[in-house]
């Protein structure tokens, strides 16, 4: 299904996606989810895609040739990041309509959800989830990531670590153990994985890796994830049965139960 | 929507589950999810509940009423854990058609799912995974647990600990850190939580605990697992550019971009 997930941090941006699409599970292809899109030291944008392929791929190649054609607007002249989240949700509401008609008649919804990030010159960086409907949001101090496609696995440790001022290594890193974690239980997202992380008013790609599965650095952060994870689990506090030694006589420790039936009017 | 989870180990057989229940949000209520049902010695059941509270609460009290009753086929006198899940199934799916007819006029769907867990005299513990439809799953050697409600969250925890040979403590351990993952990042599941632990052969509900928000040991079990976590964090390995030390040029790790557009003909 796609996942994706992008965060605002004190120090910058950070950017991580699968690349796994189907069309059912035996139509199962690889395709990078991650675009990037510069012009010199003014403005960059990156823009993480999910959802129906043809319409992310019309997105992804508007995108790139109305940026090099200077339309107005596009990528190439927005003034605020907000602008451009304005101008991408209309591009991704607009292909979908393209094609809505016969799409609808086959019972096909052909949506795509994006995420957007970058840099302005004489903004912020900034982060905007953009639906298919073409309406956006943007990240919080208390809520600084966004996420898209099967993102339940993976939330609980970005809720658990991620804040405005975690440094960027650590978010990344943060990023790749939560796609590792939805990888591990969902057999719709998959690798390569990409990580960029973008370093704020450095107007410049300069840390971007694509770990295929057998990358020696995602293999060891998996593998040693899964050992501090497992030692991590070792030191918690154990149950007062268990520390009680020899098996206590039934009832000492049962609380009342409720919804209790018994066939005897026993205890 | 609940979060269950029951798990079959070697040892014996671990149940969990929460107790919020919503009809949207402005009206959330706590109800139990964890029901027993023993006679003396001969056999014991745990239903967990999912779904329509209604339709859950309509086969508790027929299982519970059945039971008493020593009604043919009921959990009185299955010979088999298959049969009572069989039972229930039955039992899940004439509740549910009961008021289906005035129930799809308006648009509702009553559904439930259920987990059963239990031993029958003369067989092993099992566990077993109810649809709506009647039909039901067990578990197996590779995949020991069974979940109903809001199960992705918590998944992954429970993929990476759990094997047949994990001890009882343990895998209650693991249920609880993943209700607690659960709880973190959705608002549909909430305490108490309900803890039982089921020792083979012991026909008796020896270790149950109903765990409130401000309990002792729950707080000091999230306390741990949120440190633990950020301890197994912290060791992590590094990626080149954090032990590089100073900014490289441009260029110097960034890869080829898959989907780079730019204004100009730049690198």
């Amino acid at each position: 299904m796609t996942y994706c997930v992008a965060i605002k941090l004190d120090e910058g941006l950070v950017f991580a996606s699968d690349s796994r699409t189907n069309a059912g599970v035996d139509q199962v292809s690889t395709y990078s989810k991650m675009h990037s899109f510069e012009t010199d030291g003014e403005r960059l944008f990156i823009v993480l895609t999910a959802g129906n392929l043809a319409t992310t791929q019309a997105v992804v190649n508007r995108l790139k040739r109305e940026m090099e054609e200077g339309v107005d607007g596009s990528f190439a002249d927005a003034v605020h990041m907000s602008d451009a989240a304005e101008y991408l949700g209309r591009v991704n509401r607009e292909e979908q309509e393209k094609h809505s008609e016969a799409l609808s008649k086959s019972g096909i919804v052909a949506e795509a959800t994006l995420l957007l990030g970058g840099q302005i010159r004489g903004g912020e960086p900034e982060i905007y989830r953009v639906y298919p409907q073409g309406n956006y949001i943007t990240t919080s101090q208390h809520t600084p990531f966004l996420q898209i496609g099967e993102s339940k696995y993976g939330k609980p440790i970005l809720d658990r670590i991620l804040a405005p001022s975690t440094p960027l290594g650590d978010a990344a890193r943060c990023a790749l153990v939560s796609i590792d974690s939805t990888m591990r239980s969902n057999l719709t997202v998959g690798p390569p994985i990409e990580v960029l992380v973008y370093e704020t008013d450095s107007f410049a790609f300069e840390h971007y890796l694509c770990l295929e599965a057998d990358d020696a650095y995602l293999r060891s952060l998996t593998h040693a994830w899964d050992e501090n994870i497992r030692k991590a689990f070792v030191d918690l506090p154990r149950f007062d049965w268990e520390t009680a030694g020899a098996r206590k006589k039934r009832g000492t420790h049962v609380h009342a139960m409720p919804g209790r039936g018994t066939r005897k009017n026993s205890r």
